[in-house]
């Protein structure tokens, strides 16, 4: 058995107003439960530090990079890896990476038990749209303030396990895990942000939503026999719902820890890596199984060309 | 609306010693079903005409090659397709081919609503292994008789639709309905034959493989936003039980229809191809949201190759 306690890091909502200082105290105080429950990872949101700030249309560089961090750690997020290095707790947490070069990215980090940072990974499928959309009842403006990630789906060996993170709207994409899966990953570490209404289309509401959440994170662990952490930040930012529903799915697809609410809420589940090596040995050894000969336009073509 | 009454035709267990004329029998005793539901579609099983011949293994190709069909219509199989033509019913069902060049296939065909042949698939991921193996329960030969299809995932429009076909260990592979998606699938049907038990793993029994198996159509249904039509041969075979669970899935991975025994039965559904339309323009517009740059790997590697 290769078990890590794994601790899901639920998020209630953080208003517009609300300081980082006030976020990663709550952070601090899910880490302490996390602790107590003895979780030696412990995965938080996507954009952890800050409201989900792309609702907001802003045409002012210097605001939107107000939402940015320049540096990880920084004096605020410190307190974060000092807990890490001093209980030996390794964490993930999402935010906005504003680089030297004055790249802007939907970021992701890792750090190992000591506190040090050993994955980064910059979200791919950044979903919504550029412009102010009219169309919507609500904007989601991550295209606008984001370039798409430059770093592939990288996988990291820590604790004993491959590892490898992606961000919110990848879930929904059977490349994000393939490609990790390809690499032997053994838990895909995921926050998300994902309002409770589709904003394109109000009679899909928060029930829909949760089910797809659920079914694709679901399928991506079957389908490459992977442990998946799946972490919302959920409640009512500024008016604007978020869903919950934080998942850890085991590598046979089973939900084993789910969120009960929409605030910060610690899930946790103790999860042995060796559960991954029956699928990948079998149904889903890919060396034996997988046809590349017939998948070329999955990597050569983005989007629909009809043949017929 | 483009509707298309689809009908599943499940087929229960169908023993060694059946011919294949009393199973031509039974699928026309489901033909009259559908018709008196209005179908314009019907779509039967993998190796619909046979037992699950791979779970016996044999030495003699002579043997083997009884299972096959050399011909299709052939004699025995005609009143199906007279069937099809007399009430505008369009058919697909799964056999074993064997060509003129003596090639072996596990194949399946769509006809139109006249009866005409107007696609065929053979599949692509073949489970299973090739020499007798004792340390399973019992066989699972398919790659000792067929070898793995040649013809990719195509696809076909038909009854103003998009359609396409793949073959039951086909759909747990997020690819196959990738390939689909991206020539603008909107109705996959495919054919499984799947024992209750996996022969590597007592103890992985109907409910946990139902589980998997809804779970990845309904997958590909809804990252597809393409209709799934997922029909079982089921019952105990000689002994060995598959089985059933056909169910009929909506582009946003609901399931609509779902078979409620093990026997031959049909489920029905009125599916409105149009449906497929939000999910293709929005969250799953491809041309907009993939990021081929980042999946390479998927289609230059078949097996797992760690990186860290």
């Amino acid at each position: 058995m290769r078990e890590i306690v794994i601790g899901g890091a639920q998020l209630g909502a953080i208003q517009k107003s609300d300081s980082r200082e006030s976020v990663v105290q709550r952070m601090l105080a899910l880490l302490e439960q996390a602790r107590q429950q003895g979780c030696e990872l412990v995965v938080f949101p996507e954009l952890a530090l800050t409201t989900f700030f792309p609702r907001w249309y802003m045409e002012d560089q210097a605001e939107v990079d107000t939402w940015f961090e320049r540096e990880m750690p920084s004096a605020v997020t410190q307190p974060l890896f000092d807990y890490s290095r001093e209980h030996a707790i390794a964490l993930s947490f999402g935010y906005a990476e504003l680089t030297a070069e004055g790249r802007h990215f939907n970021t992701s980090i890792l750090t190992d038990r000591q506190g040090n940072i050993v994955g980064k990974y910059r979200k791919v499928h950044l979903p919504g749209h550029v412009e102010f959309d009219t169309d919507r009842d609500f904007q989601h403006l991550e295209k606008r303030y984001f370039e798409p990630g430059d770093l592939g789906f990288p996988t990291w060996s820590s604790q004993d396990a491959v590892m490898g993170m992606c961000i919110c709207n990848d879930r929904r994409w059977p490349e994000t895990y393939r490609v990790m899966g390809l690499q032997g990953v053994e838990l895909v570490m995921l926050g998300y942000n994902t309002p409770s209404i589709n904003s394109q289309n109000r009679s899909e509401g928060e029930e829909q939503r949760l089910f797809h959440s659920e079914l694709v994170m679901q399928a991506g662990a079957y389908q490459n026999a992977t442990w998946v952490v799946g972490v919302a930040k959920g409640g009512v930012e500024d008016g604007f719902p978020l869903m919950g529903g934080s998942v850890i799915i085991d590598p046979n697809g089973f939900v084993v820890a789910r969120a009960k609410g929409q605030g910060d809420e610690l899930i946790t589940h103790r999860c042995d890596m060796d559960l991954c090596n029956f699928g990948k040995t079998t149904i889903f050894d890919f060396a034996r199984h997988r046809r590349i000969e017939h998948y070329g336009i999955i990597t050569s073509q983005t989007g629909v060309k009809r043949s017929a």
